[in-house]
């Protein structure tokens, strides 16, 4: 039975690493230690803690060299949703006290973007449209700067589409009006070269389950002279600016994966994203009337496909029972029945909304799972169809 | 070289389990799965995301178990401090809409309470007095209460001294002025009997790290009909009141952790309290001037001692070349050169605060341990004297 289990499992074709990845072996090795015999407090006096605290330490050094950022602007919390929180938040009550009481931002962020920027007491929000391709316009951006502006946050590349935004634009339109500039770069870190300091990015959040590092760590980046607010207050960790004990074992994992995904970057975007299309083409051709949703300035491994008159959720399923793991929208908000948000941003109607299917590649995936997608999906596409 | 800092880690004495606990084995071989082939996002809707739903949802069934709460009153977060956070900020926020803007919480607090407190905007905070022994008095709750009180945020259990604050009277004392009451039960959780319903606790936190579990992944009990206002904004997870992927092995190891030491929890109690006394009548006898700081109702492993006339952290690093970790005050404001607030609090001078160690066993503690400390202490303590 358990064998079963374990077969099963292994055939599975896992197309959905925006929702999560498989923790990778250097990251578990990684962690090991500090799962077992390195248990001590990287806060505390004694050799076993000053082991962690160097641990912890270089974590951060190498985090800091995959982002071209100094360790000192790194700061670790528990993941991407406590990351864009603590950007926004902090950010709005430092800038408060000099006026600014709005928030720039677009409409199709992640939700840990816009239900903090709708929860802040006193401020206005404004936000972006982004057009049919999945892109937001800087000059759009610039035209929406007031001088009560606190705060610009714009994703680096959207969670469901995959569409990389002119991140070194949108920064310059920031800089320039000496506006702090927060990406909640989640989907894009180690998926996408990201040079902090040479991008002019002020903050950026990411989370280390989506390249292969553990659930439960997150990054915020914050540029040197920014200041904003705790968001969690207690000891005094991380300078006094976020309180916890330090989750030794998750910071460590996801340094580890940062590092690998980073070091390998270039190769394999050339190799999932050339899947990818693969994937893409296959599918187009294969299946009548379905199109793509957004431009192709995407990450190398997503895939957004409307396929008019099917349902999304309905063909999900199906999916799940040939062993393909892909989604129908943000995993975050599955469980949801509202279409999703960032796909009626584009422009897409309820109905379409709901006949979309994201594909996600990452590294573990192969040629064989794309032959395997290309022969099963079509056929169930049309078994719903006759339905 | 390696094997070398294996005995020698093989060798320490580890005792500041109030300060973080070795993971324990059944903990770390609940989470494996999930850092290996489990790795579905809990969200998803395929069986590998139903999997992990099905984990996380088991063990917060568990976690409710051995708190007396039912299983939708548990909220899972990433550690203590973002528990106290959020039951603090939110419950200040939901209660400011009827006019409520007071704090009414002890001096001694964990700092995650005590900053929270004071960054409130608009709050008031009344800080009750702590006697002597390391206790607060429900009279003086009672009379501290008033019509806009929002909270009352009284910890479980000291962290330096181990006190157990009289919860059944505090709670008794908040239901009669229909204040809602939190605790800090980071101390406390996996080493007291809790049973939240019963003791009446409105809001309680715990951190995994502490009896057990994994660092990083904590828990906020919130009683059924209170609702405090999110911290982390986001995704639908947790009834949609905190967002962010669940971090499942966390999640399911702090279960395992719980399970096994509310299990084992009167035999431990028994044990650890006896070797703890052995410890401290050992010390008392042999080192002249010393005394213990607080009462005597306190958690099984805390012992906290005041050495008049040393230095605790030279003390300290003393101990540690002879493999001894203990603790100059709480482990996560370590590094800081001020001397502890909870000390001072109970009426010592600053010199004595610096003068104190604490001492925290757990089930790890060995009868020959405490030998090798006797043995080890008190001429430490004469070395340093002759200094």
């Amino acid at each position: 039975m358990k064998q079963h289990l374990k077969n099963e499992i292994r055939n599975v074709i896992y197309a959905d690493n925006a929702a999560t990845t498989p923790l990778s072996k250097a990251a578990l090795s990684a962690m090991l230690p500090y799962l077992t015999e390195d248990y001590g407090n990287a806060s505390a006096l004694y050799s076993l803690g000053r082991r962690t605290r160097k641990a912890v330490e270089q974590a951060r050094d190498c985090i800091a060299a995959c982002l071209g950022a100094d360790p000192e602007e790194i700061y670790f919390t528990s993941c991407g949703t406590e990351s864009d929180n603590w950007a926004i938040n902090g950010m709005a009550q430092q800038r408060a006290k000099s006026g600014c009481h709005r928030i720039v931002t677009s409409a199709f962020e992640h939700h840990a973007v816009l239900h903090t920027c709708a929860a802040l007491p006193g401020f206005s929000v404004t936000y972006l449209p982004v057009h049919k391709d999945g892109y937001v316009c800087p000059e759009e951006l610039r035209a929406a700067l007031t001088p009560d502006t606190a705060l610009v946050s714009i994703m680096y590349a959207n969670n469901e589409l995959g569409t990389i935004q002119p991140i070194d634009e949108v920064a310059a339109v920031c800089r320039a009006a000496q506006v702090p500039f927060h990406t909640d770069a989640v989907q894009a870190a180690g998926h996408l070269p990201i040079h902090v300091h040479q991008e002019r990015i002020d903050l950026l959040s990411l989370s280390a389950h989506k390249f292969g590092g553990p659930k439960g760590t997150g990054v915020l980046y914050i540029r040197r002279g920014l200041h904003p607010a705790p968001l969690l207050h207690g000891g005094a960790q991380e300078q006094g600016k976020r309180g916890g004990t330090e989750n030794v074992a998750g910071i460590v994992g996801m340094a580890a994966a940062l590092k690998e995904r980073t070091d390998s970057l270039p190769a394999d975007a050339v190799r999932i994203s050339s899947l990818r299309n693969q994937l893409e083409n296959g599918l187009l051709a294969a299946i009548p009337g379905s199109f793509r949703n957004g431009g192709t300035r995407r990450l190398p491994g997503h895939l957004n496909l409307c396929l008019p008159g099917i349902d999304g959720e309905a063909l999900l399923l199906m999916l799940d029972q040939v062993g393909i793991c892909a989604s129908s929208g943000s995993a975050c908000t599955a469980g949801s029945i509202d279409p999703s948000h960032v796909l009626r941003a584009i422009g897409l109607s309820d109905k379409l909304a709901r006949s979309s299917l994201r594909f996600s590649l990452g590294v573990q995936n192969t040629p064989a799972e794309i032959e395997r997608m290309l022969s099963c999906i079509p056929a169930a596409v049309k078994r719903l169809q006759a339905l």
